[in-house]
This record gives structure tokens, sequence and C-alpha cells, in this order.
């Protein structure tokens, strides 16, 4: 149960490096980040909030409350997507949009989703306690089920803000307990059938900002404070399934075998050296394996596993798609052993437009903070916004690249960073 | 419930095809087999018989009856080996041995065992009707849990006649509902104390000569009628285990990766092209294979892998074992991966005398048998018997290489010919 105290502790252990920035407060950040923590706190010191859990609904009626008390306009929209909007000096003009998600995956980290709602909401009040407000409207969002922890998918409340998501698809997907999405909907008072709702035109936004942990090592590595993102790479996930002959490890000959397990591992060392022929951002990973019947003295007759092939331009990850089916085919053809492949999910990769880069560059610049362009390679809702609206992402270190986990930290002088990069973009982009 | 009728029909089927012997009858092979095959027939058409469970006692007391018609003299010793024996006519020499085992493993097969102990019963029977007896005493042996698959390990009863079991191993081993091999054997009468009474001195034993199914495709492939096993090869199995970490599979860039999975497989494809440069008979698979977390976005920190070496030759096979042991420190080292092997089980591979090879040659050419010499990959009881005596083996062709399954298939006139040739050997080797 030392987590909570544990984190408060680093947190407020880099304080005295946090730059100084006239309207960001290091100890309301700190602070808003551990009242966070708290709702959903595990005993390993995680947080778990699945959406339309109690714990996810205490959440967003926190977040909500700062936001009424920063004297934001909040709204609650049909699938349980939190907004607070500051108007602006022209009401007509489209809104900046920016904000995150407050679900986690069990046992999930602090920062994930939650700093970029803090931040969001912290750069809109310090907009407020500075000059007022911006000629364009902005809007603090909380997106529900970034994650996807609970029915599966993820991403769900800026999908469906966006019109991706239909009727049918709330009553076919099920959580664990066998409850379809759409019931669960109805057990926080929303309405399923009132999915139209929802809607957002996408004329109405004029762009999106995301502040969130880079979940990687990245900007660790190279001492960079900040991360400006230039692209989302969607996954695609290959499914490839080997079948060869099941035969006695002992009476097989070398020369008389199908082995499943041997083609399996020829193609995860060639899939391995495929991404370096594409760029410098592209990823190919296979972290699933199994093998059947997985005995020590048997010849596997089948393999499964899962490639995860990412990059941020939309024709180098479909190149690499089509590179890795062909090598498949080839070693399966050359050992006689039977090969499949599907591809499961394929999410198009998400540039962010380069005139929002150089605004996220210049703020950088401006306030004097060592930054780095890098692509994420984690989906996000501005991975969505992104297909329909100008979006872009300000990455902040995670330590030692955890996320997901307990471990997941990000220090405070960071995360005020990222905050005060957010404002600085907010204003260009809204002023 | 098929299962029966099918092998009848199946056996029978070949029957046509049998070679004639003066003293061999495929009709009473054929019913001993379906006879021994009713007792633990499972569902799948196949058999499942354990050490000292019902159904094990029971196939042991109908060979037991088999071998009183025969007239051969029976004893049961202190651990549940069965003897048979037939006097010679100097009994004071030495005894040749032959007998195989009646356990089997989960859902087994009806030849794995059963036709070693029936084709050496009907071996002696004819050497009582040809000639009465050999100059050497002649005993059928029926061995213990030679499959392991109760109390692991197998190979029980051959490794307690030669000494090689204490009994403080049988109140270690336990089955899956916690009972010990000790306890086991109470409750069928034995005692544990009275181990070393089950004991044979190998100056007793002129030769122990085995007759088996080849559970691989070798002799089908080929089309041998028989084989003549030059040796049998020990496995070892060295236990691998690879330490990376875990990370973000696409926010980790290609070469910021300490992935345990594409460790493993580049060891995978090293280990499966090292037995060719030792000799034909060498084999090394690797059919285990656990990732963790496993997950198709998480590059994998853990891969757990075995692999199963083996050789005849106790050289060429420690020189693969210290072979992979060295691609695996190269691999992980290059790739900054933590590496532990560790060699699980090493068993001595044990060659077949060559005199003994020659007996089984002039033998399957006396009989016009075409025959074959291969090794065997498996452990078989012959492998425990070896080390002190000498010991031969005879395969027969199983079809499609299946065994340890309903499956498994030897055709009667098969069957029969690899009596026909250990009745010949046996004649030889205590004529």
């Amino acid at each position: 149960m030392g987590g909570e105290m544990n984190m408060k502790k680093r947190l407020l252990e880099t304080k005295p490096d946090c730059r100084d920035y006239p309207f960001l407060d290091p100890d309301i950040l700190a602070q808003r980040l551990l009242d966070m923590a708290d709702i959903g706190k595990t005993e390993n010191g995680g947080v778990t909030r699945f959406v339309y859990s109690e714990e996810e609904l205490k959440a967003k009626e926190l977040f909500r409350s700062w936001m009424e008390q920063a004297g934001l306009t909040v709204r609650k929209d049909d699938v349980g997507n939190l907004y607070g909007r500051l108007e602006g000096t022209n009401p007509d003009l489209p809104a900046v949009w920016t904000g995150s998600h407050l679900d986690t995956v069990p046992d999930g980290g602090a920062f994930d989703g939650a700093l970029g709602c803090i931040s969001s909401l912290m750069a809109v009040e310090a907009v407020i306690e500075e000059q007022g407000r911006l000629t364009h409207p902005v809007e603090v969002v909380v997106f529900i089920d970034e994650e996807g922890s609970r029915f599966g998918g993820g991403l769900l409340g800026s999908r469906m803000a966006m019109g991706e998501v239909t009727k049918e698809d709330l009553f076919q997907m099920r959580d664990d307990y066998d409850t379809t999405a759409a019931e669960a909907m109805k057990r926080c008072g929303h309405t399923p059938n009132k999915l139209k709702h929802c809607l957002v035109p996408p004329e109405s936004i004029e762009a999106f900002l995301e502040v969130h942990v880079e979940q990687g090592k990245q900007l660790e590595q190279t001492d960079g404070s900040v991360g400006i993102v230039h692209g989302i790479a969607g996954p695609s996930w290959l499914e490839i399934t080997l079948k060869g002959e099941t035969d006695h490890a002992g009476n097989t000959p070398m020369d008389m075998r199908r082995d499943a397990a041997a083609a399996a591992a020829e193609i995860m060392t060639a899939v391995e050296a495929i991404p370096a022929g594409y760029s410098s951002t592209a990823v190919a990973t296979i972290g699933k394996l199994t093998l059947t019947p997985n005995g020590s003295n048997v010849i596997a007759g089948r393999a499964d596993l899962i490639v995860d092939i990412r990059d941020i331009e939309e024709d180098t990850r479909d190149a690499m798609i089509r590179h890795i089916e062909q090598t498949v085919l080839d070693i399966a053809e050359k050992r006689n052993v039977e090969s499949e492949t599907l591809l499961q999910v394929r999410i198009p990769p998400v540039p962010v437009p380069e005139w929002l880069q150089h605004r996220m560059e210049s703020a950088a610049q401006m306030l004097g903070l060592p930054y780095q362009y890098l692509a994420s390679g984690a989906g996000h809702d501005a991975m969505i916004l992104g297909r329909y609206v100008p979006s872009g992402m300000i990455f902040v270190p995670s330590v030692e690249g955890r996320s997901h986990s307990p471990e997941e930290f990000t220090e405070l002088k960071d995360c005020l960073d990222g905050t005060a990069l957010l404002l600085e973009t907010l204003k260009t982009v809204g002023g």
C-alpha cells in the first residue's frame, strides 16, 4: 500500500527542478495527479478504472468539479464523454480541443490519460488567468474508454464522437461478465439509442491537442525534456498460422521433419530485419507465439503467431505487411509447411500536419525547452481525431519507459514542461 | 467406440500378406493384441494403462495366464515386474531376456510395449514347439512403468531391476493425486522396503532383446519391413531461459530492444542447423517455447525453451550440447539479453554391440526379410539394460509414424515379421 506515498514523494522530489511558469503551479499539478490516482487505487500502488465502472464515474465527477471551479461550461454527452468549454472572443469560430482520457488498463499507471486531462485543464486555467479567453473557444475533453480494457477495442469515446461506432457495435461488445457495452451504458444512465447525439461535426473543431506520457524510452535516453509527435503509427496485426507435422523428437531425422516451430523461428528472424529497410520509425514485433502441442520431446505440428507492424506512413507500413506476407509464404513453402496469414487489425497511421508540428516547435523554442521529434508507436485518441481534424501530441518522458503498470512514472518537472508547451501551443492555435 | 472393431478389421486386412512361419500363428498374434487392447480401452479407441492401476494389474494378470499356459515358470518381483522362465538345457548359463512393457501413455496405442511382450512370448512358445528349449534359459520380461505417465521419469521397472532406483526416490515420486510411488506400490501389495529383492545381477543375463514399434517414419518411407537398431539415443534436455526487457511494441525502436522472443528465434534457427555437422543420427528439437508476457503488442521480456538433443554416440551428443550452449551464449551476448542454460536430463546413449547387430542381420537374411539399420531416437527399457548387458532392439514400421495416440498402428504382417526375426535371433543368441 506504499504506492501512493511513494508517488507523492517521487513527484515532489523533482519539484525543485521545475522551471518557473507564471501561470502554472507545480503543487496543484502534483495534487491533482495524486487525487486522481486515489480513485481506483490497487494494492500494488497502481490504478484500475474501467469504463462505466464506479471508479471511472467517480474520476469523471472529480474532473467535472475541477472544470466547474475553473468556470468552464461543462456537459457530458450521451455516452459519457465530458466537455468543459471556455467561450472564445469569437464564439462562432471552431473550438480548439484539448484533452485525453481517465480510464486505465488493469493495475495501470497514474499518468497515462490522467496527465493529459489535467494538463489540458491547467493550460485553460492559465489562459483564463492570463488573458481571460482566446479568440477561438477552447474545449477540455475527457474521452471514455481509450484503453479498451473492459470491452476490447479501445478509443471508444473518440470514435463515438467522430461517428465511427454503430449502435450494433455496442450490443456486440461484451465484457468478461458478458455484459454488453450497451447494457453498461444504460446502467450509467446513458442511452445507446442516442448515439447520434454525441456526434461532433469536424468543422466545429479547429484542432485537437493531447499531452501524454511517452510509454517508451526515447526521450529519456536522449535527454529530451519534451517530445513533439510528428505522426501516430497505426498498428496492424498479422496473424500467422503454420501447420507442419507433430512427430517424435527422437525418431524423426532432421531432414524428414515438417517442424512448425522451426518455420516460425525463421520467420521471426526474417521479420525482425524487415523494418530497417523501410524507415527509422517502422517497427515489427512478434511478442505472441503458441506452439502445439508444446512438448519438449515432440516436434511442433502447429505454430500460431501475431506480428504487430507499425509505421507513421501508411505506404511503408502496407509495404512491410506485404513483405512479411511474402516472407511467410516463401519460408513455409521451402519447409513444406502450410501457412495462413490473416490481417486482423489495420488502423491507418495518422501524420501530424506540418503547420501544427511547427507551432509546437516554435512554442518549445520560445520556452527554451529541449525538445525532440518522435513518432507515437501507440494509438491514442489523437489518432482517431487526426483522421478528421488537425491533431497534435506532446509527449513527456516515461521513467525507464515503463507504462501500463504501477511503475509508470513521469517527473513533476516534465509534467509541468509538457503542460507549458501545451499552453503556448494552445495560445498560438486558438489565439 | 469404433476403435476396437476398426483395429481388428485393419489387423486382419493384412493377414493375407503375412509370410508363412511354421511356428508363428498370425491369428493368435492378432487376437492377443486385441485382447490386450481391450484392457484400459478409451472412448477414442486408444488405451490407458498407468502403472499400479487396476488396468495395468489386469493386463499383467492376462499376460501371466498366457505365460502359464505356455508352460513358463512365472514370478512377479517385489515391485511388479513379471518374469516367465523357460529353463535352458544348461540351467547354469545366463538367461536370454526378451520383453517390453504393458503400461501406456494416456490414450496411447495398442502396440507400444504390448507388441514387444506378445512377440517375446510367441517366440518362446515357438522355441518350445520346435525344439523344447534352448541351451540358455530364456526369460520373457514385462517391465513396469516404462512410459512414466503416472509418476514422471519412466523406465522404472528396468531401472529398478538394474539397481538405479533408491527407496528415497519412491517416496519422492508423486502422481497427480499426490500419491507417492511407494504408497501406490503398497496398495498393490508390494513392499518398497524390499526394493533390493528385485535386483538382478547383470552376470545372470546373457543378453536382452526387445521388439518395438518404430514410432517414426523411416521404415515406412524406405519400404523396410523390419529395422535393426544399432544404437539408442539417450535424450538430453537443455533448458534455456532468456531475459530481455518487456517494452511497448509500438514505442520502442528496433535498435533499442532487448527482445527475448527474437533471441529465442535466432537460437532456434541456429540449433536446427547444428546436428547436420555431427552425424546423420544426431537430432536437436525445440518443441517447447513459452514467451512472457506473450502479448501481441508487447516485446517479450522472457523466453523459456527446451532443446531435446539426441545421438546414439555419447561423444557427438555431448559435443552438440556444448555447441548449443555456446550458441546460446553468443546470441544472447550479441543481443544484450541475459541467458541461462541448465542441462535437465542427460541420459547416455547406448550402442547395440556389433556382434548382436550381426546376429540380427544374419537372422533377417536367413528369413529373407528386407531390413534396414536405424537408430532408436526414443528411450526404451533396452536403453537401461544396455548399460549392463548386451541389448538389441528390433523395430517394426509404424503406419505414418503415429504413436502415443489411438492412431498408432502396425500391420499384422509387420508384427509377425518382427516376431520371426526375434525368434531367429533368440535361437542364435541362446542356442
